[in-house]
């Protein structure tokens, strides 16, 4: 099955595209301020569609967003990889401290 | 290695839990435009700590905010799965494909 | 000397301009949820001016935003008015008070 | 009555302060990061509030955001007064004139 990382090995293949034909590589060339722009105006839509009870647009912007997300990280040079360890350092805690690590968050 | 869909794996478990001790559960019952406004949130640091060009914390907000749209979405009963098969659907495109595709958005 | 106010009552005659000429009136046809679109991705915009602390885009994405949360306030028949009662009741407050309130804000 | 230009000499007041009494001058003094921050944060809940339909939440939301939009503003050393300026200059258009140069836009 298609998995996110199957996504981000193929933004990072397609980052490398120099004959003009990728979107993926010209949205990284015009750099980082674009593409978060790019990604915030995504998270916009997620929120909206999320909020809307649309499920079919919510999944469909959540679509967007990973993969505006994953551009921008390959534009700074890094990749899913580091957020997935990211993640795995939160992860391995029991329901119990993570309530208690995350309070200040709320 | 830890992937996102073990995340999501574990945010579904979470879910589910409900003798008060997991964050995920509370910040889910709480509904879906508490999880989307945090969802926004997190993407607004995560724009932000990528155009500072800050590239530790750029990964520990990218990693909050896949955390909290996997909650919004498991908050309307989705799951990454929903959006790597919607990802799939638009991958399956050559590049050129693509930047046809995807320049209306632009 | 030109103020928000003025915006905002010319953003009210633009509204009801049937004739197909105002951007503002097409864009309060198309409804809540475009205009609150429009309003995030400027505010996205604003955010990453500022933080990049580019003074000239951080006025332009700023007046930006005033006038998309003009036209999202009229989109529902809301106005400035509305906004400045609120800000005003908020205000009369000292800066002590003011302080206290907002705490939990943060 | 009250208006956002008697705010914004208000929070030109608060900024000021250095006794800690103020919220605002605190903000301003955590720098344009965090006064962006809460600036986007506040656009989140703006557009929740909009396109719920929530017209007193919408309200007290978009009152938050231009309250803070003037934090930030002033972080800068900018005020009111030049988005106001700004907003003049594109706003001495016709109704058909600001159609033409606003389409790009959309």
């Amino acid at each position: 099955m298609f998995t996110i990382t199957d996504l981000d090995r193929i933004v990072a293949e397609r980052a490398g595209i120099t004959d003009g034909s990728s979107y993926t590589a010209a949205l990284i060339s015009r750099g980082i301020d674009k593409c978060a722009e790019k990604l915030g105006e995504e998270a916009v839509e997620t929120v909206i569609a999320a909020v809307n009870g649309d499920d079919k647009a919510f999944i469909g912007e959540s679509a967007d967003l990973v993969y505006h997300l994953l551009v921008a990280l390959h534009c700074r040079g890094l990749s899913l990889d580091d957020v997935a360890s990211e993640l795995e350092k939160r992860t391995v805690q029991t329901g119990l401290e993570e309530k208690a690590s995350r309070r200040g968050d709320e």
